[in-house]
């Protein structure tokens, strides 16, 4: 087991969280953050045993002061307010319609320690092993991989997936609304570097110390013009500050079960303007070169703020909000993370 | 099933091959190429009921005349041979001690299905897709996937792996004599663009239309001061190529059984200079940019070549005969394969 002492588990939600009796024998052991979206008068009901700080909207505003306009209101991207104030090295955020998945052997999965075991071993992002993780039992490198990069870089994020219900777009929900994920892939790989990927917030972990500022999941849901791009967004950002910094980004295992498919017209509307963007913005992240002279990820992250406002705002206005708000995280985050305690 | 008047399998041996017992109902239906490395005195039995012609070094000889000292003797690479001489458009080739695999639920892997699979599917190599490969039944590709990637770009090479015994260099075949690969990985996927990989030609498919004249094994064996290194050699220059020209390169199923580790120490003879000098021609292939102009295998295979000879040249005498080889096998290439058959 990861040591509980290292691990904060943080969970967006607008409801109470039965889930969590079924993630009860591997929660239980770690620090719980639930981000409370919407109405901070609701009630939400936390199963006995857990230990846990809850922040409402009103608890997000004390804290933060004026600079809460950076942390999104009725989205899932109120859940990087839990990175923020966490002291812990490891986040893991989960989704509140997620519950256990099984493997083909029927054992119930852990996806802390599957999470935790990614982050605390290397990756390989600047070569592709064809046996996936040469840090998994029994597995290695295979003929022809240089012994010069065996050793590895550190591993800042570990990207899990979903078994039933798939991280697909509303148009896809929309033409293929019974397919369901069936496929248990048993491995873990490293994206390499150069390589983009659709980073989703349901099943994630990452290395705060490593990548932390860089894990900011913008400005979406009310009062913006549109949602469900929170994670892409922080996915973007957070890989090519990984590609610069020398970090690797995992994919793969842990698998936990989706169980409850969003309403493909409601996350048109929200989407509906990020299939368009997107188009403009990959290329971008694609191309995006971050001067040497930058070797933490929160100076990376300032640096990727200044050019998505020099090349991005003659998109649409929100934008400039966006980068205004991208600044405003790094300055929150300097004060939760004062430069001695966040190397 | 594939159809079998575009597939051509490419066996390379020096005995007689029993092992196409094993593979009589997959194999059947389509024709061999056997390549008989070694003694052409020897007698190479084939088991009744296989469509095939045999070559020894006889017959590379009288084909070739003097182009034949592009085709290297007592080593795996003389398999490029029969990518010579075939007139199909799809190449799968396998090694003679390897044997049908099984899937968890016990069926039996048709290796030549799932290659011609991969190959007749797109492949996406300019963005990762956390669900692997997309155009599989019952998966798609994921949220956050840009719609103007989704048609994908032609696939050229689809490279299978191995149960039982790993592709592993000697050095890690002493370290660890008894580590079988037992994980049967449900996954195919497309190596990103700008990411190398240690191709082994052990279970490995491509379209000789898109790719063949690059699809060379090089100057090993007999002779040559390193041996092993032949797929590896033709992995560096095909899949720069393939980036180059917008292909993709695919990797995973299907398994086949590998069921004979080769012995370690004659290994370690053979890779001795290459475990060094790997480390000097992944670099140079990581940052070898082909001319713009280059729009096809055969005239990206010449840059490659002329690089070899002005980059490589000074490691050691043997890329001096490598070099022209490369050039041979272009001019071999284009005697068998005349521009109007092969475009």
């Amino acid at each position: 087991m990861a040591n509980p002492g290292n691990v904060d588990i943080v969970i967006p939600t607008i409801r109470s969280l039965d889930f969590l009796e079924d993630w009860r024998e591997f929660f239980q052991p770690y620090h719980l953050i639930i981000v409370q979206d919407g109405d901070p008068k609701n009630i939400i009901k936390v199963p006995e045993g857990f230990d846990y700080d809850l922040y409402n909207r009103d608890d997000v505003d004390k804290l933060l002061g004026s600079k809460s306009a950076c942390i999104s209101f009725k989205d899932g991207a109120c859940r990087c307010f839990g990175f923020l104030v966490s002291k812990r090295k490891y986040i893991y955020t989960v989704d509140d319609d997620c519950f256990v998945a099984t493997k083909p052997t029927g054992e119930r999965i852990n996806v802390v320690t599957q999470h935790i075991q990614n982050l605390q071993t290397p990756s390989t992002p600047y070569f592709f092993n064809t046996l996936y993780d040469p840090y998994t039992e029994g597995s290695d490198f295979v003929r022809g991989y240089p012994f010069s990069l065996r050793s590895g870089v550190p591993t800042a994020i570990s990207h899990g997936l979903w078994l039933n219900i798939p991280d697909y777009d509303a148009p896809t929900q929309l033409v293929k609304p019974l397919e369901r994920n069936t496929r248990y892939v048993d491995a873990v790989m490293t994206i390499p570097k150069g390589s983009l990927f659709p980073m989703c917030g349901m099943n994630l972990a990452f290395d705060r110390e490593l990548i932390g500022p860089a894990m900011y999941f913008g400005l979406f849901g009310e009062g913006h013009p549109i949602g469900r791009y929170d994670d892409m967004w922080a996915g973007w950002c957070t890989k090519v500050v990984c590609d610069h910094l020398g970090f690797g980004v995992k994919t793969g295992l842990p698998y936990l079960y989706h169980e409850k498919a969003s309403d493909p017209f409601s996350n048109l509307k929200k989407e509906y303007k990020g299939l368009f963007w997107q188009e403009e913005l990959i290329p971008f992240f694609q191309s995006l070169v971050l001067p040497k002279n930058l070797t933490t990820a929160r100076d990376c992250y300032l640096e990727i703020a200044r050019l998505t406002k020099e090349k991005l705002a003659h998109i649409d206005p929100w934008f400039q909000a966006l980068t205004d708000a991208m600044f405003i995280w790094i300055s929150a985050w300097d004060h939760f993370n004062p430069p001695s305690s966040n190397p």
